[in-house]
């Protein structure tokens, strides 16, 4: 048996024990947004520390302002080996209505699903203590079978991630290097379908801007004035219409500089996964893409970037008519970013182009909303590379790298206050019901789950993977 | 002495009289909107039949569900001489804030000005009871000299101008043919300036349109589907941007159908007369008239149609931002008509653009609101041509042709319901504070305002003035 065989058995040999300690952490109601859940939540922290030290982690339950966080260290074999830190969260989104669930969501089991598969029932099975205990029960494996750990491991478990993780930001800063690794791993995404595993290696970033644009001193009646005074709702839409050409692209100067084309490869699997997304539209009434032409919907959601109106207001817009001119007009704009694209650029592109575009006697005013860049594992990163190969390894079929159109922050915040890459790897399924009644999580995403990860770190300790390229 | 300079010499002996009778209407409280004043109200009504019969008219008092109409008839010298409707309102506007008046509002005076000018001061002494008194003193001269009348007279005043006009319409349809003439005659406009008298010959209508641009079949996450699903506010600007050319010209095909050029020689006096009118759009912090490119600011107010956007909204408007694409977007659009542009046509033309410009996915649904043609007196007609020459007889200056930007409800009626042109000539000014406190009517205004009358009434009767043209 080669090394790896013999700390998969492990892994195999460890399930019932992984079962049992992933029931005992469901079995408390961890909700972090309900203030009458305070106690469970602690206790989830405490057990999940314990639980970690009990494998040779220096583990910790460490306050805040609001849930606690876990923190937790692990040396490896070397002191120059790959140092990784996990991130998962122990807190649950509530249980309402608890008349739809099936089961107690606080009583996990083992059940058989309708298509015959074994499913885990509860409350966070998926979402995501189920998740985050296949890392650690894949470290648990590997130091079981080897004494050691092929990398340094640090892990942070969050409390707050159900509840907008308000204490995240400040202990980040607060911890900076007790926190800072080589790059962060994640598991708290899923697969493409039960046979695929999936990586997501690139998320979209974000920058808002609302912007006011104003004419005459005062709303005016359409008679006495219309033909004569400058409607800023004329002025608004002219400019919101003049943000995209007809080719559907992004008209603001430099806008798509830091923007890279898809590799042909990657192209070509999310062509092949969009034969399979036939309902993605007309599942919200649509059938046709817009936007950019001549690229797939894949490619547009997880690679393009986008500017989009959120909203738009002027004059009356009650119930009936009313024949006025009024004296403002407001859009709230947001542009995806991706790539390497430049928040701080991109807003200063929209400013230029809206004030290039004003007519005589009307104004503008700005307000910043968020400005987060794009999350962008390098397509030819060894990281990437290593997991991908190692997930393959595992599954029915080749692990495929995707994209998410949205953020998820404690991602950009690795990122932005860490210095750090993230791996986004996980094993829910679509049909999880993760945030709803009766969430569950496959067997099968528990237990090659775990085996994913022994993979993975096998792989990533080969050599110390590089962060950012 | 002519036959009209005696009638002059008499409406200037009557000057005194004249003005005891508007003292007495003046002193009425005859605040429509107030339902305490509804017995001031039946009062100035039953005090105007008194009066008018005291001349010769077959006067009465009409009740309606509101205020009564006063209504009455005065044969003219022979049965084929013109028929004239005149029209003017008894009610007037509430006083408050009654600290602000310098001199109680219905105990009328001559008064001086600060530039010297004697004025008249009392609330309804220029909106409308010393208005409509110009016209009826003028008649009480003319019957007192001649014995008889020179045109076939039919008087209706309303008393519920500044409430609405609720009752008005059922009355015009209920009294079609009592209240039928060759054309109607209005006083309750105004001067261009103290010197220059003005017949208002043309009034914008109106088409009014609700648009809402459907797209997905729910608000969408911007991350989730941003890129790839239509968003309506995009669609909504794209149309809103469209409606307009780069000279500010309306892009709706046939929408200038009906649109004519206004004649050289009234747009050489429109010019002339902008010149004095400096401060029209720096009074609303403007500085370059917007709309059609190459007219002036006049021409664009009274001779040019328009397309204003009146309101818009769609999405997140609130503080703050959210990153959806929403549902749907909607706009209120309303159309100045000029000339014989068919409201109709208009809006059957703005409908076809719309649903042409619709991209793949999305639909439209559209709300009607108002529509009212354009009220044009022929530049040439005959009435018109009279009146203009009457009038610069009387004053300093010549008589001008002006438009409105506007409606007027009533002589929109006029000429839908009952087939009349109206001519509109009026003698207040600027700063006459209707509806404002201290309001006041020049007595110039009020002596010259009855000549002007005279002068009309004797110019309209040489012929039978065709009504439309």
């Amino acid at each position: 048996m080669t090394d790896i065989e013999t700390i998969l058995a492990r892994v195999d040999a460890n399930l019932p024990s992984s079962l049992e300690t992933l029931f005992e952490l469901v079995r408390i109601p961890s909700i972090s947004t309900d203030p009458a859940y305070q106690e469970p939540c602690r206790k989830a922290a405490e057990f999940l520390a314990h639980y970690l030290a009990g494998f040779g982690f220096d583990a910790s339950v460490r306050d805040t302002t609001g849930h606690p966080m876990v923190v937790a260290h692990h040396p490896g074999h070397s002191p120059d080996c790959p140092h990784v830190l996990f991130y998962g969260h122990y807190d649950v989104q509530p249980v309402d209505p608890l008349a739809l669930w099936s089961h107690d969501p606080f009583e996990p089991a083992i059940r058989e699903a309708e298509n015959g598969e074994k499913i885990i029932t509860g409350r966070g099975t998926s979402d995501d203590k189920g998740q985050l205990l296949t890392f650690t029960e894949a470290v648990r494996a590997l130091k079981e079978t080897k004494g050691g750990l092929p990398v340094r491991i640090t892990i942070l478990f969050e409390g707050e991630e159900e509840s907008g993780s308000p204490s995240l930001r400040p202990f980040l800063e607060a911890n900076r290097q007790e926190l800072t690794a080589d790059f962060a791993m994640v598991c708290d995404t899923g697969m493409w379908d039960a046979q695929t595993p999936a990586i997501c290696a690139s998320l979209r970033g974000l920058v808002g801007e609302e912007i006011t644009i104003k004419a005459a001193s005062r709303d005016l009646h359409s008679g006495g004035y219309g033909g004569v005074a400058a409607n800023p709702l004329h002025v608004l839409s002219d400019i919101m219409a003049g943000l995209h050409d007809e080719t559907g692209a992004v008209t603001l100067p430099g806008f798509y500089d830091g923007v890279d084309e898809t590799p042909s490869d990657i192209k070509a699997v999310w062509d092949e996964l969009e034969k399979s997304q036939s309902s993605f539209l007309s599942d919200i009434g649509l059938s046709t893409p817009s936007g950019e032409k001549g690229r797939s919907i894949l490619e547009l959601l997880w690679a393009r970037p986008t500017a989009e109106i959120n909203g738009m207001s002027g004059g009356y817009t009650g119930k009936g008519f009313k024949t006025v001119i009024a004296a403002e007009a407001m859009a709230k704009v947001s542009f995806r970013l991706v790539g390497r694209q430049d928040p701080q650029k991109i807003r200063d592109s929209f400013r230029s182009f809206v004030t290039s575009k004003l007519p005589v006697d009307c104004s503008v005013e700005f307000q910043a909303e968020g400005a987060s860049p794009a999350i962008q594992l390098a397509y030819d990163s060894p990281l990437l590379a290593k997991a991908k190969a190692a997930l393959s390894q595992e599954w029915p079929k080749p692990a495929i790298v995707v994209g998410g159109g949205g953020s998820i922050p404690i991602v950009g915040d690795f990122q932005t206050m860490l210095g750090m890459e993230s791996l986004l790897v996980g094993f829910s399924l679509d049909d999880d019901c993760v945030h709803s009644p009766n969430e569950k999580y496959n067997l099968t995403s528990f237990h090659k789950g775990i085996r994913s990860w022994v993979r993975i770190l096998m792989a990533v300790s080969d050599e110390n993977v590089p962060g950012s390229t």
